[in-house]
Order: structure tokens, then C-alpha cells, then sequence
């Protein structure tokens, strides 16, 4: 109901009317070979996935339904100890491949694998991403405290990383057949994160990891307007995850409200629910956890 | 008057409002030595000045008044006949430095040049910025065009550059003394792009310059909430040129409507008008040429 509504406000319907035609609900077309007709439940890719929100991801598109694909990647799948455990269960459902985002090949040799097993993608999370590693990347708290090479890295992971996978599975996306719904359209959903939003700035800091996320939110509405102009109902959305119990956040937890750190479980429910519900309108917008539109 | 008006705009006023205590009137501390008492006139920094809008900056900051000392820099002053043209006329008051974005330590290396000679700047405008480049940087038609080191090596050169410039020379701004002004703030201008908007992004294309782009005023915005913090009235802005006559507008003219590519003489003098009239209600605020504000 909630998306029902949102869905209908006007000034979506104002955005949908300067755009391109609407997107037509005919099928798609069919531009893969028999061999990869679409299977019940579809084939869902989670990336960055051996942990955190990524893991939990994974955890929830597979018992959801019984019946979908997923795929993890992450970096180092054989010390991906939460994944390997999901695999015991889910053996035939869950296919984990090695990915790093700041190594393109390995995400050539991620859709070249899912080519040849799959074919197809009905929905692909970008969840990587990273806001201080110690002795490397200290978020700032200052200007005078800014590094080039933090800047540098903060954007290969956080923007560019999560594009590229972007680029590089495009093509095998098709609407339909979602893991565990019936939603009418392919996802690209990108976790960006509330503090991307230049409008809502009022703290200032952490200024490599702010600038990527934002440049992420420019990237992932840029796919999407591309995506408007075409007719294979495939939408491109951001999600705020809100404050989460991973270890991104454990650093910084200390400084978050009593309540508003949220469990994994709950946050990638309510993202869950977001994609899962999605329609054209949604294309290129930036969602918070509760369904509410962020600020660019 | 249009920055009156602007000033008291209710949307400012509410967000004022929000932010930390109104900044003081009173005269900043003087932390530097008597050997630099500000000069009538005040001391103004363009980065990216051999050519384009930076050029034309330097040429309306010396003509527009007689006092002023105009501190330009670029990649190759050797090379900058557009720049030793101007010398030849403003001998003791233009002042040619080498500084390439890229490279930080000749950032340090001109802070420590303009710290030794005049102690101070009222005025820092970043112009340097790169859209494509011959056989290296083709600006994205298509997401399917992407590349990783066009992505890399445009956010290193229009966003990290910029910023790493207002980081080193942060230290040396001072309120007062603006070239051919009675402005009561230090100004950062850093030039943007009206395609860095995400709201506004309604064509796409342009990924790697539009990402920069809107990284920058993503940092920049966050600079404008750490000075908001400070009692020493220096604020950021981020600035909309319009399409321009220049090098990097050159092969993309054919597309721009009639009376719609400007002068770079007409687009700097909207541009310092905005400068030159800048408050503390302009602190972090994105304007186009002719004042009108654009959207994140």
C-alpha cells in the first residue's frame, strides 16, 4: 500500500510526464535462447555479500521463497564462513563467486559465469562498501585532516565498483520472476547511505566516504535515465539501509540514538520489501528503509 | 538587490535557522603578523587560470579595480600566454604560480609561495576542470561506455584537486579587503556544472564529469558547514558558469540552442557579481550565473 501511494504522488507523476513515453507493459524481448528461460523464482545476485547487510541479503532472498537462484560474490569466498553456512542448506540455490570491485576481470569473470549457468538476472544488489579501515582510512572529521589517497580509494570502492558491476550485468538483466514476489521489473538496487544526500548535510565530516555515496546517488540516476529511455521494464533504485549493526558501523556506534541502530534482520527486511514492490516509478529514486524519499 | 532578495528568502531564513548561531559581525582574530596587514584591495587566488573562465576571472579581478593583487595559477605558467599577456600590464599585481591539481605538493609549494609573500587571501576561485581529452577521456554516451580510469582520473582532477586547493589555503583566508568589493566574507568559489545536479539530471550521459561534479559539492557543501562552525565569516559556494565559449565547451557546441553559449567575459561578470556580493546566507549554497539556485 505504502508503494501504491507513493507510486501516485504527484510529484512523481510530474517527473513521470517529463520523461520519455511510460514504459510499455508488453514482455520484454526475448533475447536470451530457450536454454535460458526464465525459472520460477528467478536469479537474484547479492554483491558484497559475505557479510553485514550483503550476507543478510542473501539469507532472506533465499528463505523467502523456495525457489529462486541467488548469487553471492564477495572477495574471498572460501573464508566467507557466513555463506558457506547458508550454501549447506541452500546448496542448489546458492552460487557464490569471487568479485572485488576495484578488480574489473574478476567482474568479467562473474557475468561470464552467470551467462553461461543462468543467463539471466532478475535483480542485482550492489551492498560493498567501506567507511574506515584502520591504519588506512580514518573518516574525517575535518578538512585539514582530508588525504588524497582516502578520497581516491573511498570513491574506487564505494562508486566506481558498484557502476562497473552495474555495466557489466546490464545486459543479462530481464523484468520478471523475481526471488519471492511477482514484481513486473528488474532491480538494480544500490546501497548508498543517508549521509550522501547533500540537501540533509547538516554535519559535515567523513567527507571521502560522503562524496562517493554521492557520486554513487549521480551515477545510479544516471543509469537510470537511460533505463527510462528503453522498453525491458529494468528500474535503478538507491536504498538507505539506516544506522546498522555491522561491522561498517561498529566503529561509530557509540554515537547513535538509543533505537535507531537497527538489527541486519530488519533493515534488509524493509529494503527487501522496497525492491520487491518496485514499479517504473521508482526508477532513479533514493529510498530510506521506511520507504521515504531522501534528499539528492 | 537580487542578493538581498535572495538573502531573505524564506527557504534560507528556515535553514539559517537550523544551523549553529548566526555568525558574528566582529572583526576575525588576527592571527597573522603585522608584516601582513591586509592591502586595499585584498589578495585573490584562481586556480586553473592559463585559460577559459579562470583566465577571464584574473583579467576582470585586475581590471575591476587598481589595487589588487591577483595570485594565478596553472599547470605550465611558462606556457600561459594568455596570463604573461596580463603581466605585461599588471606587473605588481599579478602574480603567476605553478600548481597542478594533481600533484598536491605544488599546492603546498604555492600556499608556502603566497604565505611568505602576503601572509593572507581574501578570495579563492577554483576553475580547473576536465570534460574530455583527446584519445583519453571521451565523455560517456552510454553507461555500456564506461570506464574505470575516466571515472578515476576525472574525480581526481575535478573534485579531489579542488578540494585538497581550499584545504591547503584554508588557513591563509581572511574576511575583508575583496578585490574591487566591500564584501564582509572570505569567498571559496569552486566552479561546478549544472550537470552535476542529480535533480536536475533529466538527459544522463556524462557519467564520469557528472559524478565529479556532484562530488564536488558534496564536499564543497561540507566545507560550508565546518566554516559555518567558525566565527571568521569565510564561506564556500559552488558556481554554475552556464555553457561557455571555451576549450572544454569546443566540441560540444554544435548542440547548444542560439544565444545560449555565453561569453567568457559575460559568464565571469555574473559569476563575480555573485562573488563580490556574497553574505553568510550563501555559505554552501549552489548558484547558476544569473543567481537562481540549482537543485542537488
Amino acid at each position: 500500500m505504502q508503494f501504491f501511494l507513493r507510486c501516485r504522488k504527484m510529484s512523481d507523476m510530474i517527473r513521470v510526464s517529463l520523461r520519455p513515453p511510460p514504459l510499455k507493459k508488453s514482455a520484454p524481448k526475448a533475447q536470451f535462447s530457450s536454454a535460458t528461460t526464465q525459472r520460477e523464482g528467478g536469479v537474484s545476485m547479492v554483491q558484497g555479500a559475505s557479510r553485514g547487510i550483503g550476507l543478510e541479503f542473501v539469507r532472506q532472498l533465499l528463505e523467502k521463497n523456495n525457489k529462486g537462484i541467488v548469487v553471492a560474490t564477495c572477495r574471498n569466498p572460501s573464508g566467507a564462513t557466513g555463506l558457506l553456512e547458508l550454501q549447506e542448506k541452500y546448496e542448489d540455490r546458492l552460487n557464490i563467486l569471487p568479485l572485488d570491485v576495484i578488480d574489473e576481470s574478476t567482474i568479467e569473470a562473474a557475468t561470464t559465469s552467470i551467462t553461461t549457468n543462468y543467463g539471466y538476472l532478475n535483480l542485482l544488489i550492489n551492498t560493498s562498501g567501506v567507511l574506515s579501515i584502520p591504519k588506512v582510512l580514518h573518516p574525517e572529521t575535518t578538512l585539514s585532516k582530508l588525504e588524497k589517497s582516502s578520497l581516491m580509494l573511498t570513491y574506487e570502492i564505494n562508486a566506481v565498483g558498484p557502476v562497473l558491476v552495474v555495466k557489466h550485468m546490464l545486459p543479462l538483466l530481464r523484468a520478471g520472476g523475481g526471488s519471492g514476489t511477482d514484481r513486473e521489473f528488474a532491480v538494480v538496487a544500490n546501497l548508498s547511505a543517508r549521509v550522501g544526500s547533500i540537501g540533509d548535510n547538516r554535519l559535515g565530516g567523513w567527507h571521502s566516504y560522503r562524496a562517493s555515496k554521492t557520486a554513487l546517488n549521480q551515477l545510479t540516476k544516471n543509469i537510470s535515465v537511460e533505463l527510462a529511455r528503453r522498453k525491458d521494464r529494468i528500474i535503478s533504485i538507491l536504498l538507505h539501509p539506516g544506522t546498522v549493526d555491522t561491522d561498517l558501523s561498529k566503529p561509530f556506534q557509540k554515537n547513535v540514538p538509543p533505537g535507531k541502530l537497527f538489527t541486519r534482520e530488519f533493515s534488509v527486511e524493509k529494503l527487501l520489501s522496497i525492491i520487491n514492490n518496485a514499479k517504473g516509478c521508482d526508477n532513479g529514486k533514493f529510498y530510506a528503509w521506511d520507504g521515504q524519499e531522501i534528499p539528492w
